[in-house]
């Protein structure tokens, strides 16, 4: 293990931190907020910490796929912990647990809340709440990386582990210039959102902040009735964008690069666009009395959108909803969005290859000699990326299982317990029940929420970089 | 696919049938019931059909996987549809599909129940229920396998398709010999355990139904209030019985071979008795209130007995447990029994080759040239057979989702959908809510009861068979 480089990323990771820390501060002016000066303090905290890390250069560059692991599983837990600071020395939070779980919960673009009343917080606050889910969003070390002069190798291994999705090789040889081609996009979009969100008369504060959960799928709300309140038109533009967010980027890439029949090609955009039309259809029609049909749609489509892409915004308490929607609405937060998106979940792409699998078995139990190919977007899929998505699904159920099991101790009711522990690994936000999206994650034990953080860190980070910090052969030198 | 070879053995299945309803006639005789009359008619409907199909010879005897599979699965629907007649014929259980979702969940040792009044039923018909169970437990087809005389070919694939649990080859090779021992295991522990019954002032009528419940691991009780009512003696006795039914039978085995060594080397048997210590410990703690601690190891003794494998029997409501002691049985639903026991779900040997495929991912993804070789008792796996029971377990949980969905259909709230779903895939009979140990299947719409049907088959063979009826391939000439 070499540790010299890991703490060097770590001051990087701190710096920039402190970077994106001048922007609530702004906020805080603008408003004239008192608590403005807790970001102030956390940036000179995070600089006298981070700065003599950077300048210490690391004595050699070894630089293996374990370091990138534990980079990146170390690296989202100091932003995690530097980020919640502000809330806490503010007051704003005032139990330190709470304000790292909601910070947490922002990085991890999961969104679940432990406040009641999210409209008592100051401008500020929600700003800098709904901020780090766009930071997360677009994966702060991949980020990092596309700015620093940093070998390949680093590069490679970090992106490796932070990546959303099954695979990164593709994009990776030309990693800086994609990189840059991809954060375009993602702020292309963002900017894009944030227009048509303010042509639609919507403040321009709830724009940014709005704008910036659906960009991350995060789904922090700054309002008590969450997306309730707004107009049709933004609500549909919201949906619009949850939805395109949650597509693989690659999509984007390969259209702006005019690559229009390799973009068409992708069987994982076409699978979840197939989903969510039926998804949309099924609770339409399950929930035409609420409204009428039109408006089941318009609801539906706005909670579909949101549940699979992981965001968790609400224009409604889907609680009341028939269990059937409800079921589908729980199917999809195991499905998730595309890999190579903002989302989480188990992704698109690993749900198409693992029903393949399914169907190479059965071929194989009838004929023991047959060796069919699976293939993904007409490429052949390697046996040892078939093995591990396998692997992934597995381990995502037993660590599932396990959080659901420690959660329960809380004694609220199955429904709440398992979409709590759900919502918070598949960094969706709300579940059902008294986690519902009119309800809140306030109520849990320490233990609990101790549990829900790990899994909303494991689930960004597709868990293994997060159990392999526990590991002792990790840290063997 | 060799169709008349296939007749040839579900000639013998009907047969077999009708040879096993002598004995509930008898029941008849003693209570003096007339509803015994449906059994004869039963029994002349089985050998009109399946008669001729014996005589007819089957043309070739070319007899590969495929035949196995279809075999096995198209036996058990005949198996539970000829079963279902002497509920229908004699009135007892009126509607046609209730009455065959009755016997698929004694054959394929569910134990979930449509009655609301079981003590509404005949003597001969409580017996018959009871027994299918048994019938179930033992592995019909293997069970006349060990009788016919039959080539090699057809028992192993009969035999790989029929057996729970993911490895049978090590005792194929010597059959029929082993088989003829497991089933004097079987007969013995069956027989020991109605003497101790009896011993305990069990009604014989009640010995002999219970006992049948609890060595085939189905779990129908024959009482109203199930098993509240028996003296913790016989609670107890059962407890033990049930537990014993649900280890791999391959210890008795090697333990009636004096091979102890080997028995104890069995990981599968270590884990299983590990996991229901555990379970015991944390339930009894948790629900210490319920009659003080000594009722509660009890209680809770019993119900983990019960649920892991997959039988199904109660001495309370758990729907009035705390959460925690709830999820823990939700848990040990999906784990199940040991392989080559009669128990269902997804099996402890599989679950220990799965948590260990995680160790092996996660020392892969830090060294990636690492070829940790995984073992079970000491023996190294292949990895296809790796591959397989992770896309057993894939398999097993696709088909939860989907069975999920459909029955949310009919509306009932989300735990007791749920519950409902594992209750029949994983052949446990009660769940929670509605459907908990003092509930039934009842309500559930006709859509709900087929998706369970399927469910009972597919969990009780293992899904491939059952899934496999519907590929096309499989019929292709």
């Amino acid at each position: 293990m070499n540790r010299s480089i890991i703490l060097h990323i770590l001051g990087w990771i701190m710096s920039f931190e402190a970077a994106f820390m001048v922007l609530p501060i702004i906020v805080a002016m603008v408003y004239g907020e008192k608590s403005g000066y807790a970001f102030l303090i956390t940036i000179g905290i995070c600089l006298l910490i981070g700065l003599p890390l950077i300048f210490r250069k690391p004595k050699n560059r070894v630089f293996y796929a374990k370091e990138g692991f534990v980079s990146v599983a170390l690296g989202w837990i100091i932003l995690s912990f530097m980020g919640s600071l502000p809330f806490y020395i503010s007051g704003q939070i005032p139990n330190f647990f709470d304000a790292l779980f909601e910070t947490i919960s922002g990085f991890s673009t999961t969104g679940s809340s432990i406040l009641s009343d999210v409209e008592a917080l100051d401008y500020c606050m929600l700003f800098w709440r709904s901020f780090t889910h766009w930071i997360g969003g677009m994966g702060v070390l991949v980020f990092i990386l596309a700015i620093l002069p940093l070998a390949r190798g680093e590069s490679m291994h970090i992106m490796r582990a932070e990546s959303p999705g099954p695979s990164v090789e593709k994009l990776v040889p030309r990693m800086r210039t994609s990189a840059s081609l991809l954060y375009g996009i993602y702020i292309g979009m963002t900017v894009l959102q944030i227009l048509l969100l303010i042509v639609g008369r919507m403040p321009i504060f709830d724009a940014l902040t709005l704008t910036f959960g659906s960009a991350g799928t995060g789904g922090f709300a700054i309002k008590n009735t969450n997306m309730m309140s707004y107009s049709p038109y933004l609500q549909g533009v919201i949906t619009v964008f949850m939805f395109l967010f949650g597509v693989n980027f690659n999509f984007y890439y390969f259209i702006l690069l005019r690559k229009v029949k390799d973009a068409i090609k992708m069987e994982e955009v076409r699978w979840y666009f197939v989903i969510v039309v039926i998804a949309v259809c099924l609770i339409s029609l399950n929930t035409g009395g609420f409204g009428g049909f039109l408006g089941a749609i318009h609801h539906s489509a706005f909670q579909v959108s949101s549940i699979i892409t992981t965001t968790g915004y609400a224009t409604l308490d889907f609680n009341y909803w028939p269990s059937f929607s409800k079921t589908i609405l729980v199917l999809l937060m195991f499905i998730g969005a595309c890999a190579g998106s903002t989302g989480g979940g188990i992704k698109v792409s690993r749900i198409i290859v693992l029903f393949k699998t399914i169907g190479k078995e059965m071929s194989y139990l009838v004929h023991r000699r047959s060796v069919k190919v699976l293939k993904l977007n007409g490429k052949k899929l390697e046996k040892e990326n078939i093995h591990s998505i396998n692997v992934f699904f597995v381990t995502y159920m037993v660590l599932f299982a396990a959080s659901f099991l420690l959660i329960s101790l809380d004694n609220f009711d199955i429904t709440t317990t398992f979409t709590a522990t759900l919502a918070t690994l598949g960094n969706i936000g709300p579940g059902l029940g008294v986690v519902g999206p009119m309800g809140n994650f306030g109520e849990f034990s320490i233990l609990s929420k101790l549990v829900m953080m790990f899994n909303m860190l494991a689930g960004r980070l597709e868990i293994f970089p997060i159990l392999l910090l526990f590991s002792p052969s990790t840290w063997k030198r």
